[in-house]
């Protein structure tokens, strides 16, 4: 009775079918819908990502000029809802604001509680929408300074930066902070997106499941990695301290934030397309330090652990994008909003594929079963001891 | 590949092993922590039964003194929080008022991002002792009435019906009440423990875990059920009506709504409970219509689901806490939201034992797979046909 809890964690474990996302670790193969990412990345713009992901269509122009539009008609936040944000203590992490703020955005939709694939699209669009507005007005409240409204004709990437500063973001720049977008914006049943389909699974609606996506993102073993890895990175300042620094961790059996990954186990396909971007802005901008501090991380991190531990280890997706991020001006805590605005793409197509699954395999909600290892006094219970006696 | 998605819901999979709750659905036995839910609601409170799962031990007289004073000390909301609900529009319901609300609640905890052992009960406490405030306070907001702040010395069911009436409940109602309470607290892996669990599994905070249980509370397969149980009750609306109402229902072969359980097949041992609840609440307030309306369909339901299906139903927990919650005088769309004012202390104790399980057993993150069953193309993937050709 008195063994340890037991937490399998489902690694390895079948729990559902998806058309979304095929992870291929063996074979480093990521594909959203059947695309390579690869190809999405250098070829697509997140919008067209995200049409993809939310129709099981890359669209055509017709259908992609719509969207878009739909898109920017969805931007601006009910003002409602600033008033609520500027309620809010200022130290409070931009995590827990989006979390709260996806929650309260469910009040302001009309069309709740009704449910059907026309409007889980419409209210996709608009979380998607609506999720760089937040984090922007966060950045600017916490800043006791007055938020910023989209403007029409940018794109979500500018806009995003242009409502954080109030300056339109280098074109460049820009694009590639939405090719970044791709790149996050599905990877199959992660932690966030089974606690999406987990809520959606017992037909909660979409800000609920959204909102509860973002909370497990906030978990510092999930979405904070990129955030962990730029302090990192900080703190081991310059070039010379790197191998010393991994030296120091090999010596204490620990990893190296950012180095490794528990499906890629022969590199991460992501990080091909990221390297270079981390390079291509840090020229941009004229400050290259911390694209070689991450590109000599990785040489060095590499070389030790395969000589002293004969292990190949290949750097994750966090890795670059935390110098990439930085880089373009973003602040550390800003890391995991990003991804969120990215990633709510896919718990979308998840929680609309939870949702409206053929009628014949209508899915049902989520009731696993535990092991009871507790106390155990018998069919009759223990006895319960009247409080003068305890 | 176009076989249709696939989804078990994880119905018969044993994920992890817990040491708070033993559902026995063979045997009819719901057990916390070793005690049998017969004795703890009957010879024990609220208060007494959510130290139970917190700390794995029924309070001694001291300990349940300060368990209450703690309670009792954080009953009051921030007033920025409630500024912020005053932003909300009226219409909102009391779920997604919840959800969001404990969301925020995270932004007025000055102890976070730290974690322990301490802190987090401490953090169940004041989520134990808030949620009711919480409730109560958008009750009066969404009627344009100014919150009631609790008061000291009332318990906390007592408190309840005070901060929504401004009227001391009548003793003997608030103790059943605290009685229904002590039946809702805890049911193993369920929906939305499974949500908070998977949550905190990223090490995600309390709060962030706390508030997507909510969400998964709030869909109409979990928590929504005795709602639905008295929106059928008041359809059916006189005895006459309800044996045409079963053999209506037998015809389509759809079930009744709050007959039948997933788990007990030969009953829910909180039934016994409930049924002389409601009855005496009934009696007490002289209502008692909805009470005997319960009884008569559960009679006719188990006797024509028999005769005509030769199955044995057994009326589950919600068939009979949607008529005396009704009878107590609550507003229907209340009675999820006192579910998770219950229930939020099995949450909280399955949070800390996702997060604080024995070191040599730490959990991991929930990180199941998926089968990809959508469009496949080959290794390469499918071949980006460029925009102007699509």
């Amino acid at each position: 009775m008195d063994s340890p809890i037991k937490n399998i964690g489902l690694r390895g474990v079948v729990i559902a079918s998806t058309k979304i996302c095929d992870v291929d670790g063996a074979n480093s193969r990521l594909l959203y819908r059947g695309y390579l990412i690869q190809d999405l990345a250098m070829e697509t713009t997140f919008a067209e990502v995200a049409h993809l992901l939310l129709h099981d269509k890359m669209p055509d122009i017709h259908e992609l000029v719509n969207f878009t539009n739909q898109l920017e008609r969805n931007r601006t936040l009910p003002p409602n809802l600033i008033c609520a944000m500027q309620t809010r203590p200022v130290t409070t992490p931009p995590m827990d604001i989006l979390q709260a703020c996806v929650a309260l955005l469910a009040h302001h939709d009309d069309s709740l509680p009704e449910n059907s694939l026309p409007l889980a699209r419409n209210r996709a669009m608009g979380l998607i929408a609506k999720l760089p507005t937040v984090v922007a007005a966060w950045t600017r409240i916490r800043q006791r300074l007055e938020p910023i409204e989209p403007v029409p004709g940018l794109s979500m990437a500018e806009n995003f930066f242009y409502m954080i500063t109030g300056e339109r973001p280098d074109r460049r720049i820009a694009e590639l902070f939405d090719r970044a977008l791709v790149l996050h914006a599905e990877h199959a049943f992660n932690a966030s997106t089974f606690a999406a389909r987990e809520v959606a699974s017992t037909r909660a609606h979409m800000y609920a499941a959204v909102s509860a996506a973002i909370g497990s993102l906030s978990g510092e073993l999930h979405g904070g990695a990129n955030t962990r890895v730029m302090e990192m990175l900080k703190a081991i300042g310059t070039k010379e301290n790197i191998k010393p620094f991994v030296e120091d961790k090999l010596e204490k059996g620990e990893l190296v934030m950012g180095l490794g990954h528990a499906v890629y186990k022969n590199g991460d396909p992501r990080v091909e397309i990221l390297r270079p971007m981390s390079k291509e802005v840090g020229e941009r901008v004229g400050d290259t330090h911390w694209y070689e501090m991450t590109e000599e991380l990785e040489r060095v991190g590499k070389a030790l652990f395969k000589e002293k531990k004969d292990l190949e280890i290949f750097p994750n997706v966090d890795f670059y994008s935390a110098s990439l991020y930085h880089t373009m001006g973003l602040a550390h805590d800003l890391f995991t909003p990003v991804f969120a605005m990215s990633r709510v793409a896919g718990w979308c197509a998840h929680i609309i594929e939870e949702q409206f699954a053929d009628e014949a395999h209508k899915p049902v909600l989520y009731r696993p079963e535990s092991e009871y290892i507790g106390t155990y006094c018998g069919p009759e219970g223990c006895t319960l001891v009247p409080m003068d006696k305890r």
